[in-house]
């Protein structure tokens, strides 16, 4: 047995609470390394004779490890637990808080042996909103998605021409009245919470160079209009969700430009991460560095010192205002891995103090464990899970086998709760369209559009998505909207996969996953809680038998699932 | 190569920042199953082009783990790194973000292998006092160390008599007045760090059970008597530590009395975890559970309900009232791990404000990381690492190349720092004294005792130890000091230990260290900074030759390490 793969962390996302008198335990070894595993447990203070034994589920195969997971029960709130471990050649171990020793009634009474959970503690536990496991959400660039309002318009607004590649500094008028005017259209759709990318006052046209973040762009429209917009989405069941960049500020900011002009006497001199005064802010495509930290290397975006009580409470301010005045329900943060785990923690703490089932989205692209346990995000946009879907399906650069272990891997990074909370989404502002990334293939950008819909976490659906809309890499994936498409076979098609979503909701967001790949090559989701849902995905080159009855489903007739076929069955 | 055994974990024990612009790196393979591990990094924001390369030191040999390390410097701030690791197999792979692939050069350049510190935050460093790296402590039973006013004893205190053998429920009249009465023996002896065991008014002779946390007992004596004790010890150069139990109240307090009176309609009624009304404290020996929460199954120890503002404002209240008026340097915390996350966090928060370089000692006996990323507890009460030093050196029961192994294993579960401010001690108020463990053998006493001085961690010796003192488990160990042995030999060696440790503090309190077993069986410690102390300890029963010249020894002549042997030698 490989001794040195025998994997357990305390108090992590091997070991956490999920109700006071229940904790769910994980365990990893090498693949195909490992005959069985038993949990041994009792009270912290009750003697080992009064053990009870479970087995350990196998949960799936990752890349290199094999993951193991069980629920123990601790009626006394507290819980001392040590795993007997059989090795395929038979090797026999206890592993334990001090190490691995022989599997004998010694050391198995022994309290080195024993991991410790001194008290399950509710405050400490990670929660993540209900509602969020429920919804469907849909991603608007706001300039982009429809123009309500032509009195608002930039300067030099462009036609709205869908089949346009706009450029950097295009403007096409898209605004919040547009986004009113087609609440019906997106409840028609189905989804059920809306992701705005920002609204506030800024230069450009993705607004993510934040001047005042207490004031709506201008052409975007005005507080009483996304007042509206909230209570229109509200009463259509739908969440809304607005985006901030809390890391740094826009160089045309109040704060900034005071420093640019007062230097070290700046009132706002703490604000920021200056190395020397004056700052040197206009170097751009020059050789000389800024003298002070900021977003990547962009002299333009100085970054926050969040350490600074004085920023901490600004951002706060901002923070929570968007909530108590206008009832949004969710923040997506900008850039929030560079942005302190002490300032999360306090955000996390105010939001959940007005609104206990308030949702925060970190953008953050690759493994996200240090802010995601319980008390700064509720969970992250899930790219490091989603961009191993394209690798599979779209690039062809991760087999079948691959995909699955991979996904496995990742969904053993954080507490289930998390994983359920996850934004999932193929494509966003950020990225190629997935009609791109599929080189217009229709049919393989559904089935892995119907792929993502069955996996845990939120999916989320990236506006025109729905109307088969292609784009490049920003900015050509914000496109103006295409309203033309709707109705056809693709809108219908997201629809349908959007109810199937909503119906099974239960299922889909907390259900058990498992995930393999058939003898025939199928991908195999099974997706198990009230109901047992099972989807099959063709990623091959050629047509596979399959038997059974599909309620959704995708090049799937006569007992044969054809390349990009799915088949969703329900029992 | 066993992949499933390369392990890294980001922003934790195996990724800290140690200054604004480095970064500690650690890595872990099976042992002896690695031939290199390589680090490529450069800053989040550049090309992998950039990358700089770096050779991780192999650190020691654990139980089934190699451990490896570096640290990194990281210019603007931000890092992204990945590792290429070489089997002793030859085989070549890429440890990153998304999983384990092939070293080459498409996957070095992939963003997916590299893992990510998005910034380094000092408001996110995990730091420890200064002072604590180079302090020596010795831990106060208060009722057992000196009488200095006989006038509060309490009623039926016996005789100090060192050789009897106290009950539960004896008293013997120590004070705070016999410990001010010492203070000069103390700094004779040369300890720099007093920790005494509760001193606040509670019923019984070893006060866990705080009835007042406000009030110092009458017994020990008054609050104008502590501030003198405090003021007179931080003259000679010591720091204070006082010891609390913020996990139950005593039975006899008023809050729980008020429970007891009043029900659910007390005021203090979400002061605890009381599952049913009216409470039923009176079940001790009987057959029924409390139907509260409790320390253990100890009706008398009302669990305190810590997620309870009120309650967290009452006792950060207590925490900080005797640093802001006593001047106190440190809290030692018992049954520390059963209370929530969040308390700890708002309790170091509160206290770092008042005091930055506070000392805060957890009482965990088994492993804490959750406790010890720097925003909790500086350090715990290291039993975890110093109870395998006894194994060995004592019991016997774990071979000296187990012993090194297990210690090594044990510095990787904490960062460096942590490792430093850690309270190590062989016995305490809690467990047998060092000589009755070893039956009575005062060089062997002495040589564990010496083994632990040489271990990073801020070493504490239990009083009486420095007169040979013996003792069993509690309540055995808690005899009267006996006075009658100062300057004896074991006192001179006790003495001239905490003078060495003291004259190599830096070396010994930050060095970096090393636990080897040499070809002929001795234990090696290499302890490398500013000078390079060379430890050599025969725990074998046969004489081991060895050349050098000790700067501190026992049982050391003529090139011949004797059993018992101690050699030091400092370069």
């Amino acid at each position: 047995m490989q001794l040195a793969a025998l994997k357990h962390r305390t108090e992590s996302e091997d070991c956490f609470v999920i109700s006071p008198h229940h904790v769910r335990i994980r365990f990893h070894s090498a693949k195909n390394d490992v005959a069985k595993v038993v949990v041994h447990y009792t009270d912290n203070y009750l003697d080992t004779k009064t053990d009870k034994k479970a087995d350990l589920k196998l949960l799936g195969h990752g890349q290199v490890s094999d993951h193991w997971g069980v629920t123990l029960k601790a009626p006394y709130r507290r819980l001392k637990y040590t795993f007997e471990v059989i090795g395929k050649d038979d090797s026999h171990v206890i592993v334990g808080d001090r190490g691995i020793s022989s599997f004998n009634s010694q050391n198995l009474n022994a309290d080195s042996s024993y991991f410790k959970l001194p008290y399950l503690h509710t405050i400490d536990m990670t929660t993540v909103p209900q509602w969020v496991k429920q919804t469907v959400w849909y991603q608007i660039f706001p300039e982009r998605f429809a123009n309500g309002d032509t009195y608002n318009d930039p300067q030099g607004t462009k036609k709205w021409q869908p089949s346009d590649h706009p450029g950097r500094e295009d403007y096409y008028g898209g605004d919040l009245q547009g986004i009113i005017d087609h609440l019906d259209y997106l409840q028609e759709l189905g989804v059920t919470g809306l992701y705005l990318c920002p609204i506030f006052k800024a230069s450009s046209n993705h607004k993510y160079d934040t001047i005042d973040y207490l004031e709506i762009d201008p052409a975007f429209g005005d507080k009483q209009l996304f007042a509206e917009l909230v209570e229109q989405a509200h009463k259509r069941g739908m969440r809304v969700m607005l985006d901030a960049v809390f890391n740094h500020l826009g160089s045309q900011s109040l704060q900034w430009q005071d420093v640019v002009k007062n230097g070290a006497k700046s009132k706002f001199a703490d604000w920021f991460h200056i190395n020397q005064f004056p700052v040197n802010p206009n170097q751009t495509g020059q050789k000389a560095m800024p003298n002070y930290d900021t977003f990547a290397f962009e002299p333009s975006m100085p970054k926050l010192n969040t350490a600074n009580p004085a920023v901490q409470d600004f951002l706060l301010e901002i923070a929570t205002y968007w909530v108590k005045y206008f009832d949004i329900d969710a923040w997506r943060l900008d850039v929030a891995n560079e942005v302190d785990h002490h300032f999360w923690r306090r955000f996390h703490a105010a939001l959940t103090a007005i609104k206990p089932d308030f949702y925060i989205v970190g953008e953050i692209w690759h493994s996200a464990r240090p802010w995601l346990n319980g008390d700064e995000f509720t969970a992250v946009m899930n790219y490091p899970y989603t961009l191993q879907i394209e690798e599979h399906f779209f690039k062809k650069t991760k087999t079948a086998q691959a995909l699955v272990a991979a996904l496995t891997d990742q969904l053993m990074l954080y507490r289930d709760s998390t994983n359920q909370a996850m934004m999932n989404m193929l494509d966003s502002h950020d990225t190629a369209r997935i009609l791109t990334l599929a080189q217009g293939d229709q049919e393989l950008a559904l089935q892995a559009l119907t792929f993502m819909f069955m996996q845990t976490g939120s999916p989320c659906i990236y506006y025109g998505t729905e109307m088969g809309m292609t784009g490049g890499n920003d900015p050509d994936c914000r496109k103006p909207m295409d309203w033309s498409k709707k109705n056809s076979a693709v809108w219908q098609q997201v629809q349908q996969l959007i109810a199937f979503r909503k119906k099974y909701a239960d299922t889909l967001g907390q259900g058990e996953i498992s995930l393999t790949v058939t003898a025939t090559g199928l991908i195999k989701v099974v997706r198990t809680k009230d109901v047992k849902i099972t989807a099959y995905f063709n990623t091959t080159t050629k047509d596979v038998a399959l038997t059974g009855q599909a309620i959704l489903q995708q090049n799937f007739a006569n007992g044969l699932l054809k390349p990009k076929g799915i088949a969703i069955e329900v029992e």
